[in-house]
């Protein structure tokens, strides 16, 4: 759709259907997460690692305890780590590729969340980090979950203009 | 556009024509940063200071010496000021600002390119910080530099589907 129409569409889903992703979509929205701008690229790129494994998943949503999912019982999880680099240059270069994929989550009709708590908690565990794949020296540093979203979907914004006077 | 254009046409434009923006499309590209999803909002969300002063450009872009423009001549400077949260959260939130941004620029036919060069030598510096009206207390992360390029734009990337085995 249209990109305007993506930007007011995109919202933070905290429900999912059971139903996983089709594996093409999840491919799309890959995709989209390697057309992201990044600052100091030849310092390493981002890695991508797709969870669709339930028991996978499970571990990761129970983080911080079995009664407190995470992950909001996504079907899909999308990590993003990303090698040492200048401060701040990981976290911001984690942030666009999540976004690309958030909207592109958006425009394929995916419900979608972007997550950090769950890379908290995964950045410190060395036998997930080990077990997920995540490159040897990589840091986890956002997330992106994914699914059929619970509930309708709508547009839940207004395209406000919100331009004050020029600071200069 | 349609989103996947939009992702494929965005790209760093390090040349950029004398004239200004139209203040109407300043006003679109800010407008869609607003829709950025934030983390810990409760912290405080991140401010946008729109510089289009010729006099500012000039001090921000030749912050690392005159023969050196950061800002590569852009006629206008989005800079995004976060207040302090946990650590990352800041730069990630500032990060997904500027994409918003940069996709909407690039859907209205505006050359851009995210910086931080320039906002960490803003970062550092209290006086230009007081001139052009960042919050106290907030520190400048990112930038969109925006502006129409010099020279043909053009679709340079392709979709390239890049998803491997999931890996668990």
């Amino acid at each position: 759709m249209e990109l305007k129409e993506v930007l007011l569409r995109r919202k933070s889903c905290r429900a999912y259907e059971e139903r996983p992703v089709e594996k093409e979509k999840l491919n799309e929205v890959v995709t989209a997460g390697s057309l992201a701008p990044l600052g100091l690229p030849r310092d390493g790129k981002p890695h991508l690692t797709v969870v669709t494994d339930p028991a996978a998943l499970k571990m990761l949503g129970g983080a911080f305890g079995p009664d407190n999912d995470i992950i909001y019982g996504a079907p899909a999880l999308i990590v993003v780590s990303c090698p040492p680099s200048r401060p701040g240059i990981p976290e911001m270069n984690a942030a666009c590729v999540v976004e690309m994929m958030a909207l592109t989550a958006t425009d394929l009709g995916l419900g979608n969340i972007y997550l950090y708590g769950v890379t908290a908690a995964l950045a410190q565990n060395e036998e997930w980090k080990r077990r997920l794949g995540i490159p040897e020296g990589h840091t986890p540093l956002s997330a992106l979950a994914v699914g059929y979203a619970a509930g309708e979907a709508e547009v839940c914004k207004e395209w406000k203009a919100t331009l004050g006077e020029n600071r200069v």
